[in-house]
């Protein structure tokens, strides 16, 4: 067996987690009083006064929302609704974010995706796809909220995405399903002809806070599945599993499982950059489309056993394995061999235009645990090892990538999908702790009915071996998850003052509520413990308007305290949005509807809360 | 200081509490070697296999749902969506639950109220009233699902509701705002003429699991805050706290704390009861109307210290004991005093038409903790003591309400609104466990930007001295909880096959499209891993209708197994449904938008759900 080595670790670990926990035997029944070995429940508990190590972000599925946890006391810290509303937060309710969301009233949030710079984690943004409805947006984690969202044309469902480039210069966004260009009507029967899977490269303008699509690629009509961008020497690179390269048009389970070898995409960006620069590309649909058949260069097919599922990137940048769902194995390739084949011209064929490698030419090696069965996707700590989830064994694999060998294993509750590890995409991973992110729970939990939560085993990955130190449950359904170090993050807790902000209103005397024609403006403050549409009103608390007036509510919290968040909420109107400290919001809604509806604060802010209140008074027409 | 009993508490204790830890010292920074005293980190810890003791049932405030967590871990096991659509699930999505909640998208979920027996919780049924929209729904707690949704009229805001009479006969529906009758317009300066604050009582049926309306009563136009059911000797009768009895219209931080006292109102349910079978009574809006002031008896005032916020009635219904948001102390009045004082017409004067009772002849004591700020509400255990939060103090006071003394305090992590202990609402509380909601969260958890947290607090209270366990964030905005022994909960896992089910396919033979002029009806299957929606067709797995058709898909999961849950979504058509294992559920659209658009199975159900697909063909209007 490899030497395992045990580096300095007392700059590695805070919080909860001493450093000579690692050579430690973790059993609980049998305590010790050493104050150096913390049971199971320690390790986990992280007392008040003190915090978590590190956020989990895990994806919401088709909650379409974020889910924050802390590690390692796994604590559920908040939801951070993305492409679905949030009444509780007025996510789609103000103006800019309804009209982010447009129509859509949910999502299927799979794989979230952090900024990059050098290859890690910068903690400065966020992104996110919707498979269900070919969304893509952009977190500022300053402040936890989604900024930008953007409706992605031609594609059918950015499942492996967003996956970054290691400076965050492109999200790429390929798509589980093959659908005619230009979301045209085309019968399934031409499917092979009209069919096309488009993937999708996007920027982000992280000044201007803007996601933009830089160029598509139109792929053969198979669904892809999961990707990941290169590192170091494979930094312009980036691959993507296939299946159904059968194109089968029904009952896959079936039909998309016939070959005995699917494909991996691997391309590289700079080089199809460079095709759009020079012109190389049609223009459709208002976006530059590169053809691989038309367009040669830069694409390539390396067969790999059938029907992938998860892809990953090793933190050196030299290997990309590969995981069958249906195989027992795991196949690690080399980048440099594929390069090299690449050079040599040494394909075997071609697929729907494409060159495909040798097989052998690339494959570095077949890691084939005893006994595991369908192995999904692989994660690295900082000592040379990657963990592997097995979703038909339920278990994790520790095994070291550069030899094949198989260190460790354990079981998991059950049935694991994606697993995450401390900053375990990256070209620094930090070990410390293992998330299983489980797709059954059955009985682990107090039951809530037939619909269970899905689980979540978390592991300190610190020792040889791997611990097994807790079980969570989730709201369905983390497909991803990235784990990020709480020193990258630098949130913000009261917005500053913006004198350029037309809207908002810091000093009482400007409150004012402004007729134009039909449509009134309301210029308000919300502060402990009341609203103030206009403060020179006899009931400065009170908006009336006649039936059918269009109504925008600008209001401004001017409590620049840490924490204190108003909400304002109309009753009957099905209104609610909340103001942040220091933040204004915009709101505009038609008061359709005569009658008296009172209106209240709905986040609890003050000893003098319930009285923070007032009226809207639609006058019915005449 | 009264001398504390400890009865035998193997048969109150379960999971991984050991009995002998109530006369431990809990302090983790000078942990013992005896394996009979567990760390805080140990008593909150369950590890895999084990199970949770309690259920904590947390309103989720302007969320709309329901958020369910476990006691002693805090783990958040699942949101329950109730008056907010959940695509998650596709609530709201699928035909019956988005007719059961209309156009409304929000809701402002305040006290979750569990149907009761003796006055103790039975676990059948949950209630919960929305106070933004005027409605009040039932969950069945075999299934953890809304079953049923009531729109309350000539309502302003079910704040203190539902609270249920102990064998669930009625839950009362009192309002935190007056709007005029029939949610007419009229001017506020015609506030005391015009506006009222409608109470319902509502019945629930729970064979047909529905909701009704048996009647309301016309209270004067006064802020209704909190309420409670009697119990035993009390147990026909129910009290509410006020605030604006000053009738103020506007700036209510200010208008609203003028007089010296409030009221609580005291009412026999029984006596109103008979009254609408006298028919003493009006109709109104197709509602059996109450007015106080025409339809004497049964509903008196009590005088309360300024803007009382709780009112909570002893396990033995001897006293409620009401407490001031702006007043130091709490009061307790006594049950028996006030039958007295009704029964010797010992007023002391009227107030809108109703009868005022002396304080000095109901009030038993006034308990006032020195330094103690803010009491909010209060919980009971098995041991004759209360306990109450305080506002602005952050503490919780543990009391003895025979004799007022004051026999512990504990900081809490900051300020509390309401708390919870084990069926510490009912006649028959258990001890064991407090938790503190607390509305302010400020640094207690790794941040996630402006919007923090609201926090819990959770205390181990079978000792003398109240035990912090743990600090647990939790998403805005648990205003109330109750907490219910897992024994107590019966669900169910898999739902039977009903042959009188009309939608129901359970035999892939059965599966078809029909056509009835523009309207598709799929009678189809979802099981692992494919969907049927015609088994004869070429492509049992597409369904192709013509652009403006109305489609209603049937769909019914034959996994009649544990745990698996399959999803139905269409892409870009926004639309997403669950079907829990054996359950049927349809849903209907328009296929206004032409094209192809895929069908996946959006919740992971197997090492093939990725292949579990289909396609939507729109075929394009000529």
């Amino acid at each position: 067996m490899k030497k395992i080595i045990f580096p300095g670790v007392a700059g590695l670990v805070s919080g909860v987690l001493a450093a000579t926990v690692f050579f430690a035997d973790f059993n609980t029944t049998t305590p010790t009083t050493s104050a150096s070995v913390k049971s199971k429940a320690e390790q986990v508990y992280v007392p008040h006064g003190e915090l978590d190590d590190y956020y989990l972000f895990n994806s919401g599925g088709h909650s379409g929302q974020l889910f924050i946890y802390g590690v390692p006391s796994m604590r559920h810290i908040r939801t951070v609704p993305v492409f679905t509303p949030d009444p509780a937060t007025g996510y789609g309710f103000d103006d800019y974010t309804r009209e982010m969301l447009g129509d859509y009233t949910w999502g299927d949030l799979h794989h979230p995706a952090f900024s990059e710079t050098d290859g890690d984690y910068d903690g400065k943004f966020l992104f996110a796809t919707d498979v269900a409805n070919n969304r893509v947006a952009a977190l500022d984690l300053a402040d936890f909220h989604t900024v930008d969202m953007l409706k992605v044309p031609n594609s059918g469902g950015p499942h492996c995405a967003a996956f970054v480039t290691e400076n965050t210069e492109y999200l790429f966004l390929p798509t589980r399903f093959a659908v005619p260009m230009g979301n045209e009507f085309a019968s399934l029967d031409e499917y092979s002809e009209t069919y096309r899977g488009v993937m999708s490269a996007v920027t982000f303008d992280e000044e201007e806070q803007k996601l933009d699509i830089a160029y598509q690629v139109s792929l053969p009509p198979w669904s892809y599945d999961k990707a990941r961008a290169g590192k170091g020497l494979s930094g312009k690179w980036a691959v993507i599993t296939t299946y159904n390269t059968e194109e089968a048009t029904t009952n896959l389970e079936i039909n998309a499982s016939q070959a005995d070898r699917d494909y991996i995409v691997l391309f590289n960006w700079e080089e199809l950059e460079q095709k759009i620069e020079n012109g190389e590309y049609e223009e459709f649909d208002g976006q530059k489309m590169i053809y691989p058949e038309k367009h040669k260069g830069g694409i390539y097919l390396v067969p790999v056993a059938k029907s992938p599922h998860g892809v990953d990137v090793s933190p050196d940048g030299k290997y990309f394995v590969a995981s069958g769902k249906l195989a027992p194995a795991m196949t690690v390739f080399s980048f440099e061999k594929a390069f090299e084949a690449i050079a040599n011209e040494d394909f075997s064929s071609e697929r729907n235009g494409i060159p495909v490698l040798n097989y052998e030419s690339v494959m570095e090696r077949e890691v084939d645990p005893p006994g595991a069965l369908g192995p999904l996707h692989t994660q690295f700590d900082d000592k040379g090892y990657a963990y592997t989830t097995m979703f038909i064994s339920s278990e994790v694999v520790k095994w070291d990538y550069e030899t094949g060998e198989v260190v460790d294993r354990h079981d998991v509750y059950y049935s694991p999908g994606h697993l995450v590890t401390a900053h375990g995409d990256t070209a620094k991973p930090r070990g410390d702790y293992l998330v299983s992110l489980n797709k059954i729970a059955k009985d682990n939990y107090l039951s809530v009915g037939p619909s269970h939560p899905e689980s979540m085993d978390l592991f300190n990955i610190n020792g040889e071996k791997m611990v097994h130190l807790s079980s969570t449950p989730v709201n369905p359904e983390p497909h991803y998850g990235q784990m990020i170090h709480r020193d990258v993050i630098n949130t913000f807790h009261v917005y500053q003052q913006d004198e350029n902000n037309p809207y908002a209103v810091y000093d009482q005397k400007n409150t004012r509520i402004e007729r134009d024609g039909d449509h009134v403006s309301v210029y308000g403050i919300s502060m402990r413990s009341k609203f103030i549409f206009d403060a020179a009103a006899d009931r400065p608390d009170v908006i009336e308007v006649n039936e059918g007036d269009t109504v925008t509510l600008h209001i401004t919290n001017t409590d620049f305290d840490q924490d204190i968040v108003h909400g304002l909420g109309i009753m009957d109107y099905n209104l609610n949005f909340e103001q942040m400290p220091g933040q204004t919001k915009s709101l505009t809604f038609v008061a359709d509807k005569p009658g008296v509806f009172p209106i209240y604060c709905t986040n609890f802010c003050s000893a003098l809360h319930q009285e923070m209140t007032g009226y809207l008074l639609v006058k019915p027409k005449e």
